[in-house]
């Protein structure tokens, strides 16, 4: 019998998703060129079936890198000149801010504590702050900044670029894009697939401002400069070799999610974060670990275990249920779940039934 | 019937790869944690498999990034305070070159006539270069250096830090790593697998250099600066979620490279590479666009075409044997050929049958 995985990320594959590597390989999609017309088609449906899914304004690009990781670098390169500000909430959140600090910028971050979001205030964006960083879903630690606050933040500064890290939100929060300049996610955690692409959806403001740097001389990268991404994209091409696989993989899923609609997936999304944390909330020795309802997380849910953790990874994993286990220094602390689109409603039941076995297991 | 493809890259999977991919999909291998021990093993398999394959010495590290361009970036970065210094001999060599002036160092090119190479000599190099790069096998022409004048370089320079882009010719040359610093290719030629990871092969005296920029302040990147790389890669990870199910493929597949053994290989290549040229030198309309025997490379053979090259690639892959077209300007005038370790003696044979037809097509 096979694991399921609810780690989140790399997690369970999109349930269609091993099929559609399947016909992949048939079709020889590893080994046609990325500057074929075989190619521009698959890389047109990735971004049709994305604009689509998560209804993206048509000022948006959509550009492909390595990884999430790479555009927390390509960002900050190409969208702020000297000052960015962070709202940092937990490891994701400060390693964009370092990322910041190490690329030579001026960061400033406001801290909230771990397990919680910012309180949004006037006053807390220093006004020479050129880019404002959100992270919309704390991975490690299961909270997410509600979409309300992040619009609040723009009516205040409409001039500044706001940037969204959604890796393992998307593609449940129904996001209004024509409030934000930049988006991204993971392709290994809300669409299931294997890890090695970042998906980057950015406007012609954040595109604008990469000009500008460029024209001042400031380095705004080589082969993933936003200039250097357009003049492929337009031609639906990529400037390197791309990881053409999960690209192909990509399209497909997003076009089964199209067929399933979206708002089906967020339903189940947010009955399945309710079980999940029912569960958590009506347990001996286990309970969320975001305590504000209006910050927990519907993607990531992450449990403060009153033992070790990990008598409780150990438990799940005899029943082939895989769970993350607590972010750094949470690691003896925390189980972390993912519920994303592939989770079906009677995975989580079952993961669910035995969490409540626990409570009968007093060694654990 | 499936296609056969003889495209320079992204080319035919490696032989095994297919059965590989499925033994990943029913182990799950696309689900794991990029920080678990059962990734770590992936990791340290791969490099482990590619040092004892390629003869790497002990003081150097086997690093991977989203793509061999990344490499060239990366490489300028981190090896580079003010001047590199490149040997320019067709379109990707001279890509590696602008590269190193978009990331505002002084780059100095020298340039040899394509299908050709650089004839070395004494003062080609300027004194206060710092890097000196060669493209191995150049892809868009077919044409490879030598691998004395790579090291004649190193005798005139010890000082310097010696790149080598051997992106389309891996795994076939013999190498003296102990005559370079660096070296890079892109698995989706040679080793045969699904684009999207880049493995560079760098040594301390590189890392060294990088760690003596950031000392002196100068921008070095972030999550891929080879110090951050390297904080990783000693506890067998990567500094992001990497492209992990090829990054297991990368394992496997030099694993059985190895089972066959790397001579085995060598020969092969060089048993096909011969058949490849004597067709072209005999041919009525077809003939080695590179014309210096030492210059000709073994893994990349590149035709000229006296008439257009459409209806060779036409005829070619009717037969369901597809060949890449010529680079950039070459487009309608020449034809690319790649003799990777997965294409077979009895395929070359099948194409150098096909490609003798051709002769009695007055059409073509």
């Amino acid at each position: 019998m096979k694991n399921i995985f609810f780690t989140p990320g790399p997690s369970e594959l999109y349930y269609t998703a091993q099929e559609h590597i399947k016909q992949a390989l048939k079709d020889q999609i590893p080994s046609i060129s990325h500057r074929s017309k075989q190619f521009e088609a698959i890389f047109a449906e990735t971004v049709q079936n994305l604009k689509t899914l998560l209804q993206i304004p048509d000022q948006f690009h959509i550009l492909f890198t390595g990884s999430a990781t790479e555009i927390w670098e390509r960002m900050i390169q190409n969208g702020v000149e000297k000052h960015c500000f962070h709202y940092v909430n937990g490891a994701f959140s400060e390693r964009f801010y370092q990322i910041g600090l190490e690329l030579g910028k001026k960061a400033t971050a406001y801290h909230a504590q771990e397990g919680s979001c910012a309180a949004i205030e006037a006053g807390q964006i220093p006004e020479d702050a050129e880019l404002i960083a959100f992270t919309h879903n704390e991975t490690s630690t299961g909270a997410a900044q509600p979409l309300e606050d992040i619009y609040a933040v723009r009516k205040a500064h409409p001039d500044k670029l706001i940037a969204v890290d959604a890796v393992s939100s998307l593609p449940y929060p129904d996001l209004d894009f024509q409030q934000v300049d930049s988006v991204f996610f993971s392709v290994q955690k809300g669409f299931g697939l294997p890890a090695g692409l970042g998906v980057w959806i950015v406007n012609e403001k954040f595109v604008e401002k990469s000009k500008k740097l460029q024209e001042k001389g400031i380095g705004i990268g080589s082969y993933h400069s936003l200039p250097s991404f357009l003049s492929k994209a337009m031609k639906n091409q990529t400037p390197e070799t791309p990881n053409v696989l999960t690209l192909y993989l990509l399209a497909k899923v997003s076009g089964d999610m199209l067929q399933k609609g979206i708002a089906h997936i967020r339903k189940e999304t947010e009955y399945k974060a309710a079980l999940l944390y029912h569960t958590l909330e009506n347990h001996t020795f286990l309970q969320p670990f975001v305590k504000e309802k209006k910050f927990q997380s519907k993607t990531v849910i992450v449990a403060e275990t009153r033992q070790d953790s990990y008598s409780v990874i150990s438990y799940l994993k005899n029943n082939q249920l895989i769970v993350g286990s607590g972010y750094g220094n949470y690691k003896p602390k925390h189980i972390r779940i993912a519920n994303f689109p592939t989770h079906s409603k009677e995975q989580i039941e079952m993961l669910v039934d035995r969490i409540n076995d626990l409570k009968n297991y007093t060694s654990a």
